[in-house]
């Protein structure tokens, strides 16, 4: 399934992106490709990004080189009764199109979006961002002009001849998951687990 | 850290590549960075990718062109003080190089280390591939001619001021496990669940 479409306004889409704050961002440099992972936030039908302003990559995708972006969720391994047969669960979304340096005026609240999507709710458990850390980063907004999206997600597909042998054949549904909280070694001791964290927890 | 180097010769990259069977490929088609995530396996020093041979991309790459390979994983959450300090532990592989065909002769062992890299020793227990699924599948190796490996693995690197907090900051470690074995709804009422199987799921 490919679509074009003028915003991001897929449910689909969104969730994938929610569920998978790291994608892979590709550019070309010099003529070569060059791919590397980073954390996304959706905002209002566009990506965000962000990294250091020392990020030579990352001031050459503001300044609107073509990007391409994957955001890529592995819900599964299909494992059939043959290798040719057995694949993966996943959704597959790769987007195109190109960056620029959001607004001052809309820094914070950009930054606010990617620390939500890494940490649901954190923002209001920290205190706000100092003016040194705001110069110190640079936030791009992607407009994608096109888009696919892809979703692996049936039974082991094996010809009649297989399926009567007595190979093992289903699917693995996988997760990710965090697993525990290690508090930070200099933690003051009345410092509490908050809110966001038990939340990724899943307590 | 940043190494230019003639082999894969690392155990720190082939443990991520175990660890991460699934990479995303980047490469240059009309002028335009592409980016798909593609199943990779390590082979003797460079890297296994394949798929259809109706996939136009994989032929373009197969052809020789220039492509760039990612291979992340995201291990944990460092929750700072602050939005500016969190982040999070990851292993991230960049390869660049090119890639060719693999040589029929070798094309069933490749496919054999391509399958055994998802469902390690599934190998064993499966029918070896038809000449026509091996006409289907086109297989190409990467030479790796640079790479680049990046480890993130402290704690929040948070400043004096912030530490006199009592905002909670540690790592969460994340992990990612197959929950269970759904078995195929054709599946036969003899057809045990293998040994590979078995192993993914930690039995």
């Amino acid at each position: 399934m490919a679509q074009k479409f003028p915003g991001l306004d897929s449910a689909a889409l969104q969730r994938l992106i929610s569920d998978v704050p790291v994608a892979h961002v590709a550019f070309v440099e010099n003529s070569q490709p060059v791919v590397l992972p980073i954390a996304i936030a959706y905002d209002r039908g566009s990506i965000l990004l962000h990294g250091s302003t020392g990020s030579r990559w990352l001031r050459l995708i503001a300044g609107g080189t073509a990007v391409s972006l994957a955001v890529t969720a592995l819900d599964g391994l299909v494992v059939a009764r043959s290798a040719f047969e057995s694949s993966m669960h996943y959704r597959s979304a790769v987007l195109f199109g190109s960056c620029a340096e959001v607004a001052p005026s809309e820094q914070e609240q950009a930054l606010d979006l990617l620390t939500d999507a890494l940490i649901p709710n954190r923002v209001g458990e920290v205190r706000r961002p100092h003016s040194k850390e705001l110069a110190a980063t640079l936030v791009v907004r992607m407009t994608v002009a096109e888009w696919t999206y892809k979703l692996s997600d049936g039974w082991p597909d094996d010809p009649p001849e297989d399926v009567q042998s007595s190979t093992w054949a289903g699917v693995l549904p996988r997760t990710a998951r965090y697993e525990r909280a290690d508090p930070a070694p200099d933690l003051r001791s009345d410092a509490d687990l908050p809110a966001s964290v038990r939340a990724l927890l899943g307590d």
